[in-house]
């Protein structure tokens, strides 16, 4: 697959890239952001974490705010950062919503029309942007990392308990954890995959761990003065399901921290460390 | 002065705010940033550093970008983060260059009409922006440094050269050291200060550096990658007359880097120990 430079720039002695391709799961150009740190240089394969953004995002506010570039040459990851949606399809009230359409493609496939058509930002992410980051940098695929924030964790959450073996380690930041159970959620469901509940619990983290923990140990921060906790975020929901079936897990409530790339660049030491942990070796 | 709240997250233990007040010297509202670490919870005040941001920005790109709240909340230091001009002030041609007018103040006190009016950035951020901080924060007046980016740097240099016994420690990321002699500055100048050029010298620090060198080491930072670097920044032309004054500098050419705050991020940690280490005690 062709990938077409946006962007490079020099960044804590590696090289933070901004690219674009043709993508076919989301029916068109879409962008990524990759890291790569100092140790790319030396040559051979190295661990890789994928960042999945919230709501309203693209692939550059983790990369601008984050910090997580200086971890990442310390620890040597490499760091993947997709966009959160296709772009520019021209469907009906593709742009409306900031928790539907642009912006908030929640990690799955839709299946209703005419969503179908390019939404399938779960495939994209597991097939498809895995084959153009090994194919064009230097990343491991046998070494790999998800991590997320809010939408982005319920991706990293779901993404993780169903890929297991690929995605060996696992993090988020206030996420969604029980998309069936919350208006973001439930919203995104029905547009996206229509009235059938069934259909929606491959995209639930709470259902998930309940039918396949894994083995890894999730870390999962939530700030306490998040304004979306209550209503949308319930990390209550996946700690009660995770705790019934052994899946190893720590929620971290940090107090006085909101949802925002504040609290997210605050504790994004302790995630990478977290995955590089898990992937070394 | 009153001050009003626009934001407040929790960051690394201490608060990231952004504040609004009428100020005098701009003539209207003015945004700033500012970062309490988590030591201001214990009472006293702290050093407190001032970071002039380059063309084009706000109060916001620093706050977000450049990863200076880790630093902070470890060496106990105040970041105060100032907008880079008046804003909305009605003044024909003031919105349509990146260069000149809104987001461009060029820290200097603008003598020509209509710019006099408002544009006085040097008064704003050398007194009412002093006196703001001072009232509002536990900030150290005897404790302070000042640092900058670009046209910010250029603010930084001739700021600390003009008032070394208040703003003890400086340090400048690609800095316009000499804006009588590159584009940015003539265009800038001839604007704000009219056709003669003796009203310029005050505000260049290359001239400056000439006639009163301070004490402090200076810092400054710059990408070779830059692409600014040979027609607007130039910073041979401020070493060779440091070197021929005695002002104690060190500048340091980071190979790869450009004029992003990728760059910036890098080199934050050693700009914010410099001051901490100038400025303890």
């Amino acid at each position: 697959m062709a990938l077409e430079t946006v962007s490079e720039n020099r960044c804590f002695g590696g090289v933070q890239g901004v690219y674009r391709h043709e993508s076919a799961a989301c029916n068109g150009p879409m962008k990524l952001a990759v890291y790569l740190p100092p140790q790319a240089e030396k040559g051979g394969r190295l661990p890789v974490v994928t960042f999945l953004s919230g709501l309203t995002c693209t692939e550059e506010n983790f990369t601008v705010k984050a910090g997580a570039q200086r971890v990442a040459a310390e620890l040597g990851l490499v760091l993947v950062a997709p966009d959160t949606s296709p772009r520019g399809q021209d469907i009906p009230g593709e742009d409306e919503s900031y928790d539907f359409g642009s912006g908030a493609g929640f990690y799955l496939d839709a299946t209703r029309e005419p969503w179908s058509k390019a939404y399938s930002m779960y495939s994209y992410v597991t097939e498809e942007l895995q084959a153009l980051v090994a194919e064009h940098f230097p990343a491991d695929p046998a070494r790999q990392g998800i991590m997320g924030h809010s939408m982005g964790g319920h991706g990293a959450l779901t993404i993780h308990l169903k890929n297991p073996q690929t995605y060996r380690s696992c993090s988020a930041f206030s996420p969604i954890v029980a998309p069936m159970r919350v208006p973001w959620g439930r919203k995104a469901f029905a547009g996206y995959l229509g009235e059938d509940e069934s259909a929606w619990r491959p995209y639930d983290a709470t259902e998930l761990v309940g039918e396949r923990p894994s083995q890894a140990r999730i870390l999962i921060d939530q700030g306490e003065a998040d304004q979306f906790l209550a209503e949308q975020l319930r990390p209550e929901l996946f700690a009660e399901a995770a705790n019934r079936v052994g899946q190893p897990f720590e929620l971290r409530l940090q107090p006085g921290y909101d949802h925002s790339y504040f609290f997210i660049a605050t504790f994004m030491e302790d995630h990478l460390r977290h995955h590089a942990e898990a992937l070394k070796g």
